[in-house]
């Protein structure tokens, strides 16, 4: 089913006869045509999506026959509530999480006596946590060209280089692949830098005998990939061959446990219990994995907590990681897609 | 004085006795501490900074003696509503343009009966706008990066060369420099992609006798920079180089006119009057100048409808610019620095 026509079912379902989109993700998921400074309208009679001068043009070529474009000048909220006037809408629903306090009373005071604002959320990320085909091409692209730079990377991983070297070459890389850039700050942490999961490069020159710890992901056209590999150099701490050998093992057990109808809490369970088998539970100090999509971050939520269900479709991150205070983190990071039977690696051509 | 005391200055001013700073842009600018993840709230008795267990640590080194640091776990705008109780505050202003509906609604509900919000606007944004010689040393350090960048790159500036090559060579260098990286998408533009003001690198080749039009900005420690400098390969088209030198000379025009209580659409004015003069008014397309600081663009805004007098210690760019469609766009931007009497070119040292 068309995302269009996916919105048309929503809006009815949840009792609207109108739909402001003023999330940017949300807005590049509908129209495939990432542009931040863009809004839609969605009703019964179709989309009308705003943008000003800068974007009108690739916009009507781009959504011909998706949706009407409105050249904006001045506040697209006042222009989103005239719309909403001439189509004669009367219970608008708009994001409450994506929506400024100041452009709900500006839209509000714009509306006809007898039209309303509804509060929603999730409506449409609800809709983005399964990928079409044409999504997940978008993806597999992201990590092609996020597997070329683990490659090209390998050879700069020498004594004396900078955490923020390797981070500036794989940012070079990625854009000379013909990627917008990477998905998010890349991390690079060498030896016990990686024990901090968030942590940023710094001008910490590798010495002989560290581990690197890289996180990386690619934007291509929108969408994102994610994938982090640890590197050692020279001897190999024994203790940090363990912790490894651990979180792979950790890593198999969740991907074994995916398929439609898995409840995503159980897949982190998988490997949450074997860490803590092993003596390490209290170590793994963030959730198993993430949706990946137009966001580096979406839905669904791989976690202990989640209450999501897994749908053919699907795709997420699986990331165990055991971080000892002081010493080193190994996190292992994977892409997968949820198939009719069980899952697909996306990135399992990348060697661990 | 400090950027606390013109805080609290402010509460007074606006009859708050809270104030919920939920723009990132701005908690930056009061802590100097670059988090996307943090809320603070101020009140007569100090600040208190609101961020996750990421961030904690550092936020307490690095706030000593500013804001008093809360761990949260879950949500922080229930967090910060629960302070505002335990702190008795009654009139809590909140920022209606950086506050999502949703927020709104949560911190209301956790308020105790006889509290009450207050949206107001601009409030930080205000003070933003004239520099500290704090912020002046990070925007320095900024364009000293982007000097070195524009010297670099020179020798990449050759037939067969992609433009996302360029565009990639020039962020890798950034990060080399130690900066956080570009402060927005560089813009490499060959030929006619020049015309374009918001073009994006592509995979097009530099030909022989192609202007290069390159607008590189520099992120670092939070503060940016932004500079369009125009490169000519070979024999220069005779039209090229004439519109350079008016958009030049517009540019100079225009510096003249910047001292402590000028009118910022009168230094508009300067550079537009004298193109328009010159016959190529409809092509000068968008303002002559933006703030530049924590955000690329922020106040005062240098154009023809703007409202701002200009002041010590404001930082923008003046970047005019011709557009000849089809044909090739010429841009020129410095940023200056207002000072006692006139200004500083902080990009002066970089040849144009």
């Amino acid at each position: 089913m068309s995302t269009t026509l996916l919105l048309k079912k929503e809006l009815r379902f949840n009792g609207l006869d109108g739909f402001i989109v003023s999330s940017s993700p949300n807005t590049t998921y509908l129209t495939q045509f990432p542009n931040s400074d863009a809004y839609l309208l969605a009703a019964a009679s179709g989309l009308t999506y705003f943008t000003d001068s800068r974007y009108t043009r690739e916009a009507q070529k781009r959504l011909k026959g998706i949706a009407q474009i409105k050249d904006i000048k001045g506040s697209a909220f006042k222009a989103i509530a005239e719309s909403c006037t001439d189509l004669g809408l009367k219970r608008i629903g708009f994001e409450e999480r994506h929506l400024p306090y100041a452009e709900y009373k500006r839209i509000k005071k714009g509306l006809y006596p007898g039209a309303y604002l509804i509060p929603t959320h999730g409506i449409i990320e609800e809709l983005r946590q399964v990928k079409s085909a044409q999504e997940i091409a978008k993806i597999r692209k992201a990590l092609e060209i996020t597997a070329l730079a683990i490659e090209f990377i390998k050879d700069f991983i020498r004594p004396g280089v900078k955490e923020l070297e390797i981070a500036a070459e794989l940012e070079r890389f990625i854009r000379y692949q013909g990627a917008m850039g990477s998905a998010f700050d890349i991390i690079v942490a060498f030896g016990d830098n990686s024990c901090h999961p968030h942590h940023l490069p710094t001008t910490r020159k590798l010495t002989p005998n560290e581990l690197v710890l890289i996180d990386v992901g690619v934007d291509y056209l929108g969408y994102k990939s994610d994938l982090t590999r640890v590197f050692f150099l020279g001897k190999i701490n024994s203790l940090a061959r363990r912790i490894y050998e651990i979180v792979l093992k950790a890593q198999a057990m969740a991907i074994k446990k995916i398929k439609p109808g898995a409840r995503a809490s159980l897949v982190d369970a998988a490997s949450r219990k074997y860490i803590a088998a092993k003596g390490y539970g209290k170590y793994f100090v963030h959730s198993l994995g993430h949706g990946v999509g137009i966001n580096i971050h979406e839905e669904p939520s791989i976690s202990s907590k989640s209450e999501d269900i897994l749908k053919e479709g699907m795709v997420f991150t699986i990331e165990p990681g055991v971080y000892l205070p002081g010493k080193f983190g190994i996190r292992i990071e994977d892409m997968v897609l949820v198939t009719k039977k069980r899952c697909e690696v996306l990135s399992g051509s990348i060697n661990k």
